[in-house]
This record gives structure tokens, C-alpha cells and sequence, in this order.
């Protein structure tokens, strides 16, 4: 029996997509939530600037919390910069995902750094903190929406540079959800060349329905760890009825389906899933699980 | 380049589930789309009872204009007994799908037969319209709500049967969409090892988020024609925001985007799925790309 690491992402990625303030108190219930269903890796917050992204303001006060009661889980928080990583550090967090896109147009209107200054600043947060574990989100890796589709040897090129500065992981992220399958296993194959010891993962936005046909493509390869959220929570809700994420509980119910062992227990998920959407009516949710009377 | 043949069952069991009835001209409306788009294989309607799915109630009227204007298309039907072949016939259909569960159960519930009863109502369909081509819709193929999962020996045991009555083809239909895509794989084989020139389709309902996944699953066995439905229209209206069908123009999209060649034209497609979701804003549509704005 083959294992799969689940990354839910959900308190990072689709919170940060709320436009209302999700009271602390509901996420915390929420990554409780997680924790009791048997999830060990949460991406519990973000370390931005409060301006850029209201929603992520109680990323320290959360932090330190979630820090406190779970102090052996892998809790680790989205970063995209020294500031960042320094709020992360202070708040207990010892692992960090950094985030770069491979579209530099889409890095300069998402984080507003060209790649080398990107690139600098991940050195300079090596150097300043060498014992902090950071992975790569590598955000728009299979296509950007200002440039269009990107091709393997783009990804290995661009990784070469991250991989010998030390990231722990390279997370292969759909951010437009583009991908289809054969990209996937053709890209997949190409990182797992050219780097045969870097962890990889996978996460797949399911904008074109694609999350779970993708997600299981990558898995089909070896890719042994996926991101994706409670609920399918996510997108854009500025662009009503788009679909976000991949859902944490489908893609757990069809791993579990298939034989593959994730220690989450999905029945907990689905009812996770539904309370999710209770605390948070105007969110926008892919999952199909928690919506059906049976989906349990 | 390799072939993937779509057979667009909207009309169908998209409609079949609207409870309100939609105007004969806003279906033919759909139609001519579907037909414009490319679609050569398009299920319009089924006769059956009035009474029992009284949105099929224009079935001899709609069969009749549409055969009338499109003699060279595949236009087909689905029936579940001789009245309904003698219905189709009467209105110039020369292809139907009959149906018939793998689950007694369902079958019983479905459409008050039993398995025995079933395959006699074939046999005489058969004696009556020898020049009828008749082809298989295996309902709950994978899985029966009343008898759960449902293995590739049954499904074998099953069709042997009908094969010797001569069904034109067989098509595993994912009735509840409880299929996993090793599940899909594993019958797909045993299908193909028992019956290795009968040709067979794959109708993935999308209730579990496994509608893509699971049809390209059969695509990757050797499976060629697929069923879908425009938008994903389908579902049951009285469970509100379960999914239903798997969406065709998703479907084409990832299958283009992959290098197989339909036919179809994706970008009308989509267009005419917002159209139809304006036309029947009761219908729930598991569509993704026809609700957002690049869905072209």
C-alpha cells in the first residue's frame, strides 16, 4: 500500500480569497478540525503584509497558537519575503513555504519582485536564518496567465538556481489551473531527471475541472505529496461561480478508493467540509463530496 | 493523433432531470448548437413514459424534426422497452440505448423489471425491429445505491448474455459515480479480455468528482467514445448542489489539450453551454470552464 503525504493548504489558500475577516476563533476551529481528522501538514497562515491581504492580519497571534497546542505537527506558513520569514521565526514556525512564479510577469503583479530579486531575497533568508526549512511554491508552473503555457525544460532550468540554494521541497503549482494530464507526467518526469533527490508535490487549481485528473497524474509518477484544501476552498470571488481549488476530500476519497494510505480519515473531512461552509457562506467551494447526502 | 469519438446525452439525462418542462424550441435550440459545434452523435431524447418523465413528452415530435433536419447525423435514442422502440421507430430513429441496470435493484426501481424481464423485453425488441441497432446502457455498472460497489466478473457474467443478443455496443455508465479510476481500469480490461470486438463507451457521472478522472481512465485503456452531457447538466434537482454529469465541453478541452482530436469545437462548445444555462436556469451544471471568463 502506497503512501500519500496530504498538504492541506486551506487556512492559507483559500482564507486569503475571503474578502470578510474570518473571526480567528473560526479558523482555529477549522484547523482543529484538521488536526482531529488526522492531517500532520497545514499551511496554517500566511506572513504578508496586512495591506496586501487583510484576511492574513492574525498571522502571528494564529501562529503562535496553533504552534502551542500542536507543537509536534508539521504547521508551516506561506511567505513571500525576509519580512515574512522574520514574523514566521517570531511566531514559532520552523518551516516556510516561499513563493516565486515561474511567470515573471505574474511574480511581478503577485509579489512585485523580477525572479532575480526573488532569488536574492530567498538567499538573503537562508542567510539570515539557516536553520529555518523553506520549500518552493513554484506558482504558475505549468502556464501564467500574461505569458501562457510554460514547458518542462523552462521549470528544470528555473529550479536549478532554488535547488542549489537548498530548498527542502519544490511544489509544482497550478496557480490557473492549465495543466492537463500529460503536461503534468511529461513536467513531472522532467524535474524527477533532472533532480532525482528533490521532494516534490503537486497542486493543482481545479479551475478546468482537471484538480483530481492531474493531481492523480502526478501521484502516478511518484509524487507522494499533494496540496489542496477543505472544501475546495477557494478561487477568485471576484469571478462568481469560477471554481478554486482542488478539494482535500475528494482527492482523499479517491486515493483511499484506490489503496493508497493518507491517514486522514474522510468521513471526518466531508463533515469538516460542511461545517466549513457554514462558517464561511461566501465562499467559493470545488468539492463535490460534501454536498451530497451519501457523502460520507 | 488519436480519435475520441463524444456522444452528447444532454438532451437526455440532462433534461430528464428538469423538472419544469422546457420549451420544444429552446431544446431544439441546444440541438442545433450541439450540431453546430461539431457533435455527430447526439442522444435527443428518450420515449418513455409521459407520465413517468413527463419532460419527454415531445419525444415523437422532437425525434421527427430533428431526423428531418439532420438525416445524416447520429441521432439516437434511449428506451427502456418495446413500446419505447416502437415510439422511436415510428418517429425515423434507427438507433436507440437501451437501458438496463447492473443493479436488480435499480433496475426494479428504475424501470419495474426485473434482470429476466429485461433481457425477454430485449429479445423481443430485437424480433420485432430486426433492423433496429440497439446498443447497451449498463446503468450502475460500478455501483448500485441499493447493492453497493459492483466488480469487472459481474459486469462480464452480465453482458455475456446481451452480447449474444447482439447489442451494437455496450456502455459502462457510471449511473451514482462511485467509479475510482483503478475501478474503471480494471473492468475496462476484463471487458475488453472477455468481449475483445464489442465496442464499448464510458459514461462517468461527475456526483463524486471522478467524472474526469474516471472517463480519461477508459480513455487510456482504449476506450473511444465517451458520453457526456453539455454543462454537466444532470443530476438529481432535489439534492441541491450535488454534481451530476461530467461536462462535456471539460472533457473535450482536456482530451484537445492532450492531442486527441474530436472534432468538436471546444470554444462553441462552452458558448453554448452558457446559453443553455441561461435557457434552464433550474438545471445543475457540474460544467467548470463555461463559468469562467477564459472558459474559451
Amino acid at each position: 500500500m502506497k503512501k500519500i503525504t496530504l498538504y492541506e493548504v486551506g487556512p492559507r489558500d483559500g482564507f486569503q480569497n475571503i474578502p470578510t475577516y474570518i473571526p480567528l476563533e473560526d479558523k482555529l476551529e477549522i484547523i482543529d478540525g484538521l488536526v482531529n481528522s488526522g492531517v500532520e501538514h497545514i499551511q496554517i497562515t500566511s506572513f504578508v503584509s496586512p495591506k496586501a491581504i487583510p484576511q492574513m492580519k492574525d498571522a502571528s497571534e494564529l501562529a503562535g497558537i496553533c504552534k502551542g497546542k500542536y507543537p509536534t505537527l508539521d504547521l508551516f506558513a506561506l511567505i513571500p519575503n525576509l519580512r515574512g520569514a522574520t514574523g514566521a521565526r517570531k511566531s514559532g514556525i520552523n518551516r516556510v513555504s516561499y513563493v516565486v512564479s515561474l511567470g515573471e510577469q505574474h511574480n511581478l503583479a503577485n509579489i512585485r519582485k523580477t525572479h532575480q530579486m526573488s532569488y536574492d531575497e530567498l538567499a538573503l533568508i537562508k542567510g539570515e536564518y539557516p536553520d529555518l526549512a523553506v520549500g518552493l511554491d513554484l506558482a504558475t508552473a505549468f502556464g501564467c496567465p500574461f505569458e501562457g503555457k510554460k514547458g518542462e525544460r523552462e521549470v528544470v532550468e528555473f529550479l536549478k538556481g532554488y535547488v542549489d540554494l537548498g530548498v527542502e521541497y519544490v511544489c509544482l503549482c497550478d496557480t490557473i489551473g492549465v495543466a492537463d494530464p500529460l503536461q503534468v507526467r511529461t513536467t513531472v518526469a522532467a524535474v524527477q531527471r533532472q533532480f532525482p533527490k528533490l521532494d516534490l508535490h503537486i497542486h493543482i487549481h481545479d479551475t478546468r475541472n482537471m484538480g483530481m485528473v492531474s493531481t492523480l497524474a502526478a501521484v502516478e509518477m511518484g509524487v507522494t505529496n499533494i496540496q489542496s484544501t477543505l472544501g475546495g476552498l477557494g478561487g477568485c470571488p471576484y469571478a462568481p461561480g469560477a471554481s478554486g481549488n482542488l478539494a482535500s476530500e475528494d482527492v482523499l476519497a479517491m486515493l483511499a478508493s484506490m489503496g493508497y494510505e493518507t491517514g486522514v480519515d474522510v468521513r471526518s473531512m466531508v463533515r469538516l467540509a460542511r461545517r466549513q461552509a457554514e462558517l464561511i457562506p461566501e465562499g467559493l467551494f470545488s468539492g463535490h463530496l460534501f454536498r451530497i447526502p451519501a457523502g460520507e
